[in-house]
């Protein structure tokens, strides 16, 4: 197996310093409490590198001491935790028919998770800024009562996000040519932190890497349900974006050339028959009668009871859906070889009735055998998976072994 | 847009010295001739570390100087350049009809290109491990008897292959679980150097990155046209493997549930109606007349002349496989929006005719607008891109700025 790294860079004793802050901090988040000393025998790194990173990070306040250990060969040791208390990082998410915040310390410890209803797709982008801006300024003012710096924001779309943080295109939510991040960013003013915008899906897989049943992964899929289908790739541990930061479309392929119309123009498109407004209109056909839905959770409620209650035509349309879904997996699979692929939102509610003719069709699909390895679950992540992935995102730089500011 | 590093490593100056010794180099390769003031004005490696790295690189043969140059403000300066002449790395590929060798340079110069002809879908794995070996033995005993060292050697297959260098399965050769690399150390024996068994699209994209019309991208894909089709996935400037090596699987997406039957079991994959069996079974039926074709090259020639001649069917057929391709390609930029598709092997060959319909597909069947900015080409590297990018691939550790052996 080769690695090809296209552009090595210089390197510097800073770098090094940079480097080093990171692999400390993640030894101290996976193995706290744990002495310095414990630190530099599991990383090879010295004691003394050891000890002169822990006080730069114990000065701002991202480790904390808690006391002796006598438990142990030696003279006690002073043991050493993630000092969540001073920073919290903040993610948002575009539902269905919500909002989310989620907020979190740098030790990914929840701090808050808010819901708002918000019919998303009726409102206009100027709307659900604001909407946005409301959440996160309450959220903001939550944490900084509790004497929190905020680290950083970010948004989850349903839709596709460029490198600058617009959205071209978000079909599920009627969006073309939105500049969300520099409208966030206006209505936010000066927040003293960085304010970013990604794909539900890019952010999801995030959140699944370090919170979800697959965390650590290193290839990993996390696949949307709601208004859209999407997918977020994590490929040799790092997330794949694409020469625009479109990668990761995946609702729009094509299943059957001959398949139902999609709002999109084209036929037999994956969203067309798996998406969450497709999946209401199929199962539950008198849900539209009095217009559109907007209010997407007592309609799958009422989904799942059906299921519950073995209703022939729920049942064999839920395993069509799942098929449709498997399908789907079994391209993700043959080009990405993931270790698992995680599905979300209404997927993940319907799963029961969704994965065994999912898990099929992705087996019978995909050439390399028993599809490669890779697993297809429901997401064990609820449904605020984006706005965690969202914050979780917003502590990378710290996780990169850079300084907060200050 | 956020970078997720996932396990991040210790660092100590020795992987510095590893780093850097790389950014030296590969200045060197971009930019020679050049000082040691160049590279280090242009890294910013201070100039003691340059010198030190520098004098290390003569001491291995991997540069040599070449005079000085007064063609600048202050004294004159002794220029480096790479040496290319006391090493080679080799790269194998098992065609459609045909072996071949290719030997590099470090500099990434040709050293030789053989050619042999091999009807490898009518011949055992094991009598293929020979024939490669023989070619393997003449370009060794070739480029030994010019005094250099063979750095590695990597052999492309078109099939699936894994992390220990053996192929599952290769449809289009006939093969299930041929433990590839292992019989080729056992046939070679003591060789002193690596040998490595990867994909044939992953060797032909890593062949493009570096001596391709797209060198350099970082989001790029080659599709493999022969016996089988398949991608090779740059992203992020790193080949795509997935888990167990198996990314990149193209020729069996299901195009149309109701599409023409494939070998492999399936109906209406990609390598159905667009792999080279196929193509020659749509526009020449009589080829196989008197038994299955082994000899493709004039085959595709009697289809180049009949499309020049612009007859009917044939530009019809073309026309119809080009959006088969396209379709393809459009998953592809759907899901990797990468910044270019290059095609190989019979794709480039019936390129003409086929990128007109290929590429109005794409973008039709692209969400992104104008398919997300990829462009979808022909390879401009000859039919040998794989044994290029093989060789290529055997040089990646002294590019990665390990020193050879010795």
């Amino acid at each position: 197996m080769i690695s090809i790294h296209n552009e090595p860079q210089p390197t510097d004793l800073g770098d090094v310093r940079v480097a080093n802050r990171a692999v400390v901090l993640r030894h101290v988040r996976l193995h706290a409490p744990c002495s310095r000393a414990d630190i530099a025998a599991a990383t090879g790194l010295n004691k003394a590198t050891v000890s002169s990173l822990v006080t730069e990070l114990l000065d701002r306040r991202l480790v904390r001491e808690t006391g002796l250990t006598g438990n142990r060969v030696g003279r006690p040791a002073t043991m050493l935790v993630l000092d969540g208390a001073p920073y919290a990082a903040l993610g948002l998410q575009i539902g269905a028919d919500d909002l989310v915040v989620v907020a979190v310390d740098p030790g990914g410890n929840r701090l808050l998770t808010w819901r708002r209803a918000f019919p998303a797709p009726t409102v206009s982008p100027a709307d659900t800024v604001r909407a946005l801006v409301t959440l996160a300024r309450r959220a903001i003012g939550r944490v900084t009562g509790q004497g929190r710096t905020v680290l950083g924001l970010t948004v989850g779309v349903p839709g596709l996000v460029d490198t600058a943080g617009g959205v071209p295109l978000a079909s599920g939510l009627g969006w073309r040519d939105v500049p969300l991040a520099a409208d966030l960013r206006a209505a936010l003013r000066e927040t003293g932190f960085t304010v970013t915008v990604d794909t539900d899906a890019n952010l999801a897989v995030l959140a699944e890497q370090r919170h979800g049943a697959y965390a650590g992964a290193t290839d990993l899929v996390h696949v949307t349900g709601g208004l859209s289908v999407g997918a977020g790739v994590l490929a040799g541990g790092r997330l794949l974006r694409g020469g625009r930061g479109h990668a990761g479309e995946l609702g729009h392929l094509c299943l059957d050339p001959a398949g139902p119309p999609c709002p999109c123009g084209r036929r037999g498109c994956l969203a067309a028959s798996t998406a969450l407004p497709a999946v209401v209109a199929r199962l539950l056909p008198d849900a539209t009668r009095d217009g559109p839905v907007t209010d997407y959770l007592p309609e799958l409620d009422r989904i799942v009871a059906s299921a519950r209650q073995e209703e022939p035509a729920v049942l064999a349309g839920l395993a069509e859906i799942g098929r449709q879904l498997g399908h789907g997996a079994s391209v993700l699979a043959n080009l990405l070889n993931p270790e698992a692929i995680v599905v979300g939102g209404h997927f993940a509610t319907l799963a029961p009735w969704l994965l065994p003719t999912a898990r099929a069709e992705l087996v019978a699909r995909t050439l390399a055998p028993q599809a490669g390895g890779c697993r297809l679950d429901a997401s064990t992540l609820d449904s605020a998976a984006t706005a965690l992935g969202g914050a979780t995102a917003a502590l990378a730089t710290i996780e990169a072994g850079r300084l907060p500011a200050g």
